[in-house]
């Protein structure tokens, strides 16, 4: 079997996400690390990789495997245990519903390489870009605490009592909020999801402040 | 069998990749439009359908369904033929990352309400909001047109002579890039592709022009 290599960043919501399934999954890889701040993920070798100069990137299985997202479905499908997304198609739709709630409706708007572009293109002082990032969290946050709480599928974790896909794209997205400071007082059930996730070793260890390249 | 309802707007990009899903897939939906300039996503009955006020929703089966990727995943499910995504898992991954490109590197930051804050938290003018558009879709663009290019599964259309969730999210955004006026002299790849969607009528008849709420 080829070796498996997570190209990552510690700070990466992304590579965060795709950590954690790779611990769910018991699949060992060995991590290199391209420091976004310092432009790393542009480097010749590894446009080579991944062309769109992203991480994280999945050597594994003898592919090159690019978004996070794609590549937990990929893991899924080919490592069917423990599952990440529920049997039942209606299931899995509210799953990738509440996973993309935060994976496209908040964290490309609220990514780095958004954040700098802000910076550089109107002006935007730490401040300006931190209340730009909470408004995004908050108009997706509100809702999404809603649908968690009002459901019944809801149980331990976003679905049932097992980790999934919501809660693999939910966890970095807190974590990242304590960066900008985002009041999550209105969002008790999330906060409740994310505590019993942190407390498995699965998300713990594969939080940001953990990785070798962390600052 | 419950009825099949699409809430959806003719210029949204995620709708119009439900509506282009469900002509592949050959399901009948009624039409019902929330006219996201004039707010009607954030009308009380739309909210109860979706808390997060986003189209599309999409009532089938019984259930309520919402984010367009979500949607598209359980069509794809429950209503195996044609497939929109190929069989083998690494050319699963492939099309997902080639849908995920352009859904969640460009749509998100560019959609209407991203748009529209960047004119009232920092003052951008219609010059400079067309800026920020182009400067997105040209990110990922260029890296889009490599992988498509320089790949031998790409085919008449993103992945082999069948179209997919590849296709299925490039179209919307070529045909919104056009309100832009995005340069695509540098994508030939992705022109061809587009060209062939396009005569094809699943995608041809879910063209924003061709909704009845077009204006």
């Amino acid at each position: 079997m080829s070796q498996t290599i997570l190209h990552g960043y510690f700070r990466s919501s992304a590579a965060f996400r795709t950590r954690i399934a790779l611990n769910l999954k018991g699949v060992a890889a060995e991590h290199r690390f391209r420091h976004l701040r310092k432009g790393e993920q542009r480097s010749p070798d590894f446009l080579k990789l991944n062309p769109q100069g992203l991480v994280p990137a999945l050597e594994i299985d003898g592919n090159v495997l690019t978004q996070s997202l794609a590549i937990i479905e990929y893991l899924d499908e080919t490592r069917p245990n423990p599952p990440l997304l529920p049997k039942d198609s209606a299931g899995r739709a509210r799953v990738r519903a509440l996973a993309y709630a935060t994976a496209i409706e908040i964290h490309p708007i609220n990514n780095l390489r958004v954040l700098q572009d802000l910076a550089s293109r109107f002006g935007a002082d730490d401040k300006a870009v931190a209340g730009w990032f909470r408004h995004w969290v908050m108009e997706t946050f509100g809702p999404l605490e809603k649908m968690l709480a009002g459901d019944k599928a809801t149980g331990k974790f976003c679905h049932g009592d097992a980790p999934t896909l919501a809660d693999i794209c939910l966890v970095p997205q807190v974590v990242n909020n304590t960066r900008f400071d985002v009041d999550m007082t209105p969002y008790p059930t999330i906060n409740r999801i994310h505590a019993a996730c942190l407390a498995t070793p699965a998300f713990a260890d594969a939080m940001p402040a953990k990785q070798p390249d962390a600052e």
